[in-house]
């Protein structure tokens, strides 16, 4: 039945009929989400919301926004995507989010968390100015709520005159279960509405600012969904409305149901490849160190597990706080305890960096404030696509004065890092990928702004030097040189493990004529960049390896590195080329 | 008295002296202002509410925070900084902001908006790990409350488990009026208490949040906060608490407290100087491309007169939005209106896009939407110092992926520029400073991605070309080319109008061998090093005139620039260095 279905036939359909179509889809997540991996009881938990919505409203018409978009596949399935389902989160295919180049049912992209009221707002407003006549909607759950941009969006309803409907899906995970006093609030609101007494004074909050508050209500049920939101729809003529619902996360599927944050987001099954996560090195590192400085603290937002603060959290959990998806909040909060002689650890997925930049521009480095900066997930991460590759770190982070920035070659240099940073009393960024899948050989004790060169025989008579940062990149590099070897071109091979500063004594003492640089990170203001204005002024002649001006799309890591150019075999082509020129 | 005070002293004072003290402190603000330029109206305003605080608590012991921190010249006079009051906001003189490098009673540095309640929870929750005993307080504008930063800390109160005091300064105003249903619903608390009643009612947004609630209260009444604050001092052992009172913006000067706007922050007075801020530009040619485009809107977050914009929100009220200090917010808005067809102007100082980030590489690039960026206060801007430079914005904007950048060289090119932006496609941002000083004699049509020579007689023999971008760069390129033509030395000068894209058919067809940028804006990832990478695999010398790896202190902007390393004479030793050689 949902295989040819779409947003307008649904209408026909009987509540029993609907019922089965939210199996189906239900089925089907699961099925694909197994072999792709995904967003899986994120989306389980909003299949009867979702098609209540489709039912009721008239998309594309009407606008349709899910916060974040983690919960977005229902909506793909009943949108005439059906067919293309398999191939989501692939290369080439559907995105796990919504993608308004995919689809005219998507209005908005999204990706990151608490923006859905704000880009609701405006499309409404823009409605209004155009004088044109639809619904707009917003879908956000307890987690992204708490992200101060709801409150930004919030306090300009009233100024901005217009209305919108506000679904907040309240499932009290924010991928880690969701904290603070938003939350709590939305329980107190969960349980009036048990006890079946609405208690006004609770509904305050939301109508001082302009919405109208109704709730609670359950969101996987289909027929109170359908009926609610029609009557919403009624209403929406001349108000804005919050109607929030209570969903099961994970419903459908037992297991997820139990281990909602773990499968949150899952991985596709894999063929057995050993690696090392590197969080798991900072939670085992960072536990160690803290047991012999008290004044080692730890802060996150929302993420304390895939971070691999788990452990650390519940060993010290006095000088932990997970403040939820408040990444700019958190920043300050580190400051603040460095400030005041604490030494904080703010871990973080590089891409969520971008939300706290001015804070730490001004907060951490302006004041030179020695926080550490753990920013997991750098370079391409894969399958989430454009709106999660950690690749513009290094660009946007190496012009901040006061910061070093440090680039572990792999998991045993990333604890050297960990080790050297508990000591160290200025801003420390130190930037790495999910999985630690090499270690290598050479492993050369620490020194601060000091590069390592990992084939010292070549370096006096080596016509090339390549300069890497980072596991994937310096994987890359000696790829590239070992099969350069075998050719007889030499080339020596150094681990730039301090991206700032720069090893500036290393690099005047380099011999070669030609010096290639290696990241995984944008070629604009990253490595690559610091190392041509290095030696803009001299007779040096340098080649980089780092991505383009384009927005990396959904795949595989290694292939997009490979298709975005950076990779053994573009190095490997350049030299010959030049040795043939 | 005020001379010789410090803060202990103050503490064995009467009534009436601390109050012969506050008239002290006001006199000497409004002379030092009217002299150096400063912030005066709220600094006028918050004159008794910090003498009291100076009475009541114990600082340094006891932590002070002020929200973006234009309000503490009186807590300076109060900690020993009267004798070098007078230098505030020159070259090595005290800062108009707090600095905890000038004093032991500043613990902790703000310029930007929102930050003091997540650094007062820091703070305190320092001392809660370190076992320590102290007070912390913050003070924040109503403006500063309109912040998302705000929810972020409120909603993490609870899960810190701590105790602050933070004091709400409502003073009506952020800059501009205060806007929004927050800055409403702090009218509302105050009319409760004009009426003296305390409506239970509505303090439960923040009681919600954990917070004790007290309030309101004149701020301008010494005595009355001297009360208040003694007694709330007692209850901050076992809670926190939020103590709003109201204050006169400007309190004290009559003219400053009928134009508060005005006098927010005011300039030096200066020798007769003729200058044409960029801002009215952008207000005259905004409103007559609206007059022809009905699709034009523009968005600002709170500063719509500094920026050029009253004429324009006057004209078109409905297609004009002001958020409040809602820079991510704001963001997204235009990238939601714009993905529904308008044409949005988002209008921001250059510092405060660091806000948005992320926003703007998500929301607007990722989706390649058509927002134009206008980014007032770009460079060195001088005497607000660290805070407020705008010299990263090139650096963080240019490896954005389907991003334009923009740089005018002067105010009619930025005319140009904006006619341009009317019907084009695509993100784009135009970054420009505050004083338009100079107009070129050149003035070649704009293509779009194409740079302009400014002296093609000597393109074809010159051996230097220096390629500058935005009037004050190529204000030094054109000083340092006419005095080496003087010497004999052709250098060519290219108005880079376009920092991304490059012009590589320009760049491609120089002859020059050695090429010298100029830029107001950081080396590392600036226009510069993206020249540096353009030319890293050829022949070509470049050398980069941009600023090094140092936070810019306040002083003049055109001294700054100078002594930073971006001027006339620098670019000619390194001509006449090279000649030499």
């Amino acid at each position: 039945m949902l295989e040819n279905i779409n947003s307008a036939q649904l209408k026909s359909m009987t509540v029993r009929e609907l019922l089965a179509l939210s199996e189906e889809a239900r089925e089907k997540i699961t099925s694909t989400v197994l072999k792709n991996g995904g967003h899986l009881s994120s989306n389980l938990g909003t299949v009867e919301l979702t098609v209540a919505l489709h039912y009721v409203f008239d998309f594309p018409k009407d606008k349709l926004i899910f916060d974040v978009g983690h919960q977005c596949y229902t909506h793909k399935l009943l949108s005439g995507r059906y067919s293309k389902f398999g191939s989501i989160r692939q290369k080439g295919g559907l995105s796990g989010f919504p993608k308004r180049e995919e689809s005219e049912y998507d209005c908005y992209n999204t990706g990151h968390a608490g923006t859905s009221v704000s880009a609701a707002l405006g499309i409404a407003k823009a409605r209004d100015i155009k004088g044109e006549n639809f619904n707009v909607i917003a879908v956000i759950g307890d987690g992204s709520f708490n992200n101060g941009l709801v409150y930004e969006a919030f306090n300009s309803l009233r100024l901005l005159h217009t209305n919108i409907l506000l679904i907040i899906n309240d499932n009290g995970m924010s991928i880690a279960p969701t904290v603070g006093s938003m939350h709590e609030y939305l329980e107190i609101l969960s349980e009036d509405a048990r006890q079946k007494e609405k208690n006004d004074r609770h509904a305050k909050i939301f109508e001082r600012f302009g919405f109208s508050y109704d709730g609670v209500y359950d969101g996987n049920d289909l027929e109170c969904m359908i009926t609610k939101l029609s009557e919403i729809k009624e209403r929406l003529k001349s108000e804005s409305v919050i109607l929030h619902v209570v969903t099961k996360k994970g419903k459908g599927y037992a297991f997820c149901e139990e281990n909602p944050e773990a499968t949150h987001g899952i991985a596709a099954i894999k063929a057995d490849e050993v690696c090392t996560e590197y969080s798991r090195v900072l939670g085992s590192k960072l536990t160690e160190l803290a047991a012999k400085n008290s004044n080692i603290c730890a802060v996150t937002a929302a993420m304390t597990s895939s971070l691999g603060l788990a452990g650390f959290f519940e060993k010290y959990p006095n000088r932990s706080v997970d403040v939820g998806i408040c990444e700019e909040h958190a920043t300050i909060l580190c400051a603040a305890m460095a400030a005041q002689g604490l030494k904080p650890y703010y871990a973080v997925y590089s891409t969520f960096l971008q939300r706290s930049y001015d804070e730490i521009i001004i907060d951490i480095c302006s004041q030179n404030l020695p926080v550490t900066i753990c920013a997991d997930r750098a370079g391409i991460s894969g399958a989430d696509g454009e709106t999660h590759q950690g690749v513009f770190d290094l660009s946007f982070l190496s012009m901040i004065p006061n910061l070093t920035i440090a680039v572990p070659k792999d998991i045993n240099e990333f604890a050297d890092m960990l080790e050297m940073s508990a000591t160290f009393n200025a801003p420390l960024a130190i930037r790495y990928p999910r999985e630690g899948r090499r270690i290598f050989k050479s492993h050369a004790p620490l020194e601060y702004g000091k590069w390592e060169i990992l084939n010292k025989d070549v370096a006096d008579d080596a016509k090339y030097a390549v300069l890497a940062c980072g596991e994937y990149a310096l994987t890359q590099a000696v790829a590239a040189a070992d099969e350069l070897a075998a050719s007889g071109v030499k080339v020596e091979i150094i681990n730039a493990r301090f991206v700032k500063p720069l090893d500036g004594e290393m690099l005047n003492a380099l011999k070669a004529e030609r010096i290639i640089t290696v990241e995984d990170n944008m070629l604009a203001g990253g490595f690559g960049s610091l190392i041509d204005t290095y030696f803009a002024d001299s007779d040096k002649k340098v080649k980089n390896f780092a991505y383009g001006d384009a927005f990396i799309p959904q795949g595989v890591a290694s292939e997009l590195m490979r298709d975005f150019g950076v990779s053994a075999k573009a190095i490997v082509d350049y030299v010959l080329e030049n040795e043939n020129r």
